[in-house]
């Protein structure tokens, strides 16, 4: 039997444990975001800390102006030095009425067809997900008395609420997580059947722009016809953002977006979901994105822009016959591949004052400034994590990229000069942050045997 | 002396009395929109009726569910019959610490300079104007022992919150209002040397669109890129609604649009109004209508697009990157010529469909549907008026296009046959709606001697 068998063997013997374990967590309410919570949050902090500690870390809580981090570090065999991240604080939970049961009194339900699945807040996102990477490690341990790799843990407790502290936590530690790879567990499967491997982040610029034409309000019926209108320039302006197969007009635009590899588009091409499909579930058909582009390349490896929204005029009841003095607008653009968010911001709004007219005026502020981030497809950390997916889950791992940003992991790469691998076992119906949140027992239990094959094939040269 | 001789000289002798019995009419607080002066405007339509009785009127209050109209009714010498509208309500007051004086206590001003003004609430709008043709009657009266014309008045109580209840009075006795030409007084001249006459009032189309995408608001994250957004729809359609001369797109948009008479146009020409001009009140340097055209076409006699409003998404503080379900625009058209209401309504609804993917919808609402107002360029009253305006004021009379609506006046064309003849003494300075309105007691005067004249002009076949 090789050390990975006995691992495997080891992690389905202890399985029933396994879930007490992360029942134990989950019956912890570290809601981030309300202060109330305060100290549950430190109490699951000090749990993690705690539970790693048994399993051989030197771990210990670091303080942030906010919640703690879990800072745990653990030699290994050989391979690697890895950085693992995930959280432990967790969602609100309300509506509350709309719970079955108590949010944090964990339970097994078996759904109809035998479905087994952990009801909790957390029971995913992200405790859930995180322990299936603490019990692999466990494993290791019990079996072979030491970790596969040296791994470093930063659970942090403040990823509900943007991370706030963390970012500001890694910079003035980067020397002591400027490891060799990171390994995250918080995103999703393709689905129930098929792993994925999280390969590209979107980047995010959001602008907000303010038009300002006449000094007032203006009567349609006494300056309709002369005075410019500054809701008339941003439908000019926004509408004109787009070309008619769906591309962004805005000049380099697309400098920096790579045409992904043939073998990885032909697999993504495999998945054979078409925009119909993508869509009726929010009672759409047709895509609004890119001509002659996959809809799984449109929501994650494209870059978009969109308005996301506009007020101006009179917006009540009945007419107005208003010519408005000022309107607003927010868009924001989706970044992929080497895309830069400054010259993004930049070409945006040059696109913008290069419409107006001389007598009319556009303030900009920004809300974000996130780059893009991009595995490298020939990082072999890659194809390790693919194919040791595939084989405990009978089916090629999709690498697929996701659409959101998760701008912790961009520092990685741009403050720490580290990739990330991002292997998560969610569910699209998993109500993260919704009410009866869920976790397939399936998806912990594999999980948990995923990250035991890739530490393993992680630790091979 | 002629008989006109001999009424101008009256208006002259008499014109410390038309003041007195003015400021009588401007002590009554007979402010239409409130309740409150239910009390008050009756008695300024009894002391309107009371004074057109002591001119030979047989005046009567008539009642509607609103405030009264005052009618009267008084044989003439000769010529066409002429039905003359004015009112006898004004606007609110407040904000009432802004007025130097109250506002029913109307007093005379000498401005530095020696420019003479009545100040009152209504001192112009419309008291002060409707008083110059009254005041024009019984001089002809006391010379003449007769009107000049036979002449029916129309002076309604519901100008100022919109006639709601003259639509149907007039509707309802159309046999009765059906006469050869309607006089208005409420309308301004040119500036004050340059007397002019309204040839027409721009209709008006106002719609409310809603455009649904998706059946929820969505992450631009997950879906930005395949999911339509709604706000880029309105952007793409109401851009494009003018094309890059500032011409309304729609198809059949312009029929029933005509060039003005190449004299009329020489005549506004002649006035030299540039839009930076015009514009410069309200901050604005350069015109955003129709290219090769004159700044008073654009706001008079050429019909416009405007947005009045657009509402969609997030417009709160900073960044929510969200895809709306849906967004609402507003949209208005100011008509001219003959163009159809209808028409215009159906073709933006039509423009605004054949833009819409098939999977988005849209729909309408509709909160105006005036049809535009044009006095024949050949009608005889036209001439006649502008030569007796140039003989009053010395100087030219314009026949000028107003760029609002008064819908009672598209009415007495398009439910009695009737064409209007306006011409009002207001100036740009009135401060007509605003506190201190005022009414040039030279307005007040010349306005009284001007009606003369047309009444006089009218007359003679």
């Amino acid at each position: 039997m090789s050390t990975l068998e006995a691992v495997l063997s080891r992690i389905d013997q202890d399985i029933d444990a396994s879930v007490e374990r992360l029942f134990a967590l989950l019956r912890i309410a570290s809601v981030s975001t309300d202060p109330a919570y305060k100290e549950q949050c430190r109490a699951a902090a000090e749990h993690v800390a705690a539970d790693l500690r048994s399993i051989g870390f030197a771990a210990e809580l670091r303080p942030t102006e906010g919640h703690p981090v879990v800072v745990g570090k653990a030699d290994g065999v050989a391979g690697p030095r890895v950085l693992f991240y995930g959280h432990y604080d967790v969602q609100p939970v309300d509506p509350l009425d709309l719970w079955k049961t108590p949010p944090f009194e964990p339970r097994i339900e078996t759904l109809p067809g035998g479905r087994r699945i952990i009801v909790a807040r957390g029971a995913c996102d992200d405790k859930g997900q995180a322990m299936t990477f603490i019990e692999a490690c466990r494993a290791f341990k019990a079996v072979t008395g030491k970790l596969a790799l040296p791994i470093t843990t930063m659970i942090e407790g403040e990823e509900e609420c943007g991370s706030q502290h963390l970012f500001g936590f890694v910079r003035d530690n980067a020397d002591e997580f400027k490891l060799d790879l990171a390994l995250v567990c918080d995103t999703a499967m393709w689905n129930a059947e098929t792993p994925a491997v999280t390969t590209s982040l979107r980047g995010l610029v959001y602008e907000e722009v303010k038009i300002t034409c006449a000094d007032r309000d203006l009567h349609s019926g006494l300056f309709g016809g002369a005075a410019q209108n500054p809701l008339r320039l941003l439908a000019k302006i926004l509408g004109a953002l787009w070309d008619d197969d769906g591309r962004v007009t805005i000049s380099g635009f697309y400098d920096g977006v790579k045409e992904l590899p043939p073998d990885i588009k032909a697999d993504l091409k495999a998945l054979n979901l078409t925009a119909e499909e993508f869509l009726s579930q929010v009672g759409l058909k047709f895509s609004a994105g890119e001509k002659g582009r996959l809809v799984l390349e449109q929501i994650t490896t494209r870059p978009t822009a969109e308005i996301n929204g506009i007020v101006g005029g009179y917006t009540g009841e009945g007419a107005k016959t208003v010519i408005p003095g000022q309107a607003m607008a927010k868009v924001s653009f989706r970044l992929v591949g080497e895309q830069d968010p400054e010259k993004i911001r930049d070409g945006f709004r040059a696109f913008v004052r290069a419409r107006l007219p001389a007598d009319c005026k556009a303030e900009f502020a920004n809300f974000g400034l996130a780059p893009p981030l991009q595995l490298s497809f020939d990082n072999p950390a890659l194809s390790k994590a693919r194919k040791v997916l595939a084989e405990e889950w009978g089916r090629k791992a999709v690498a697929v990229g996701a659409g959101g940003s998760i701008p912790i992991v961009a520092d990685f790469k741009h403050v720490l000069g580290m990739d990330s691998l991002l292997v998560g076992f969610a569910l699209d119906d998993d109500r993260v942050h919704s009410p009866n949140e869920k976790f397939d027992l399936k998806c912990f239990h594999k999980g948990i045997r995923s990250w035991a094959r890739i530490l393993d094939a992680l630790a091979k040269s």
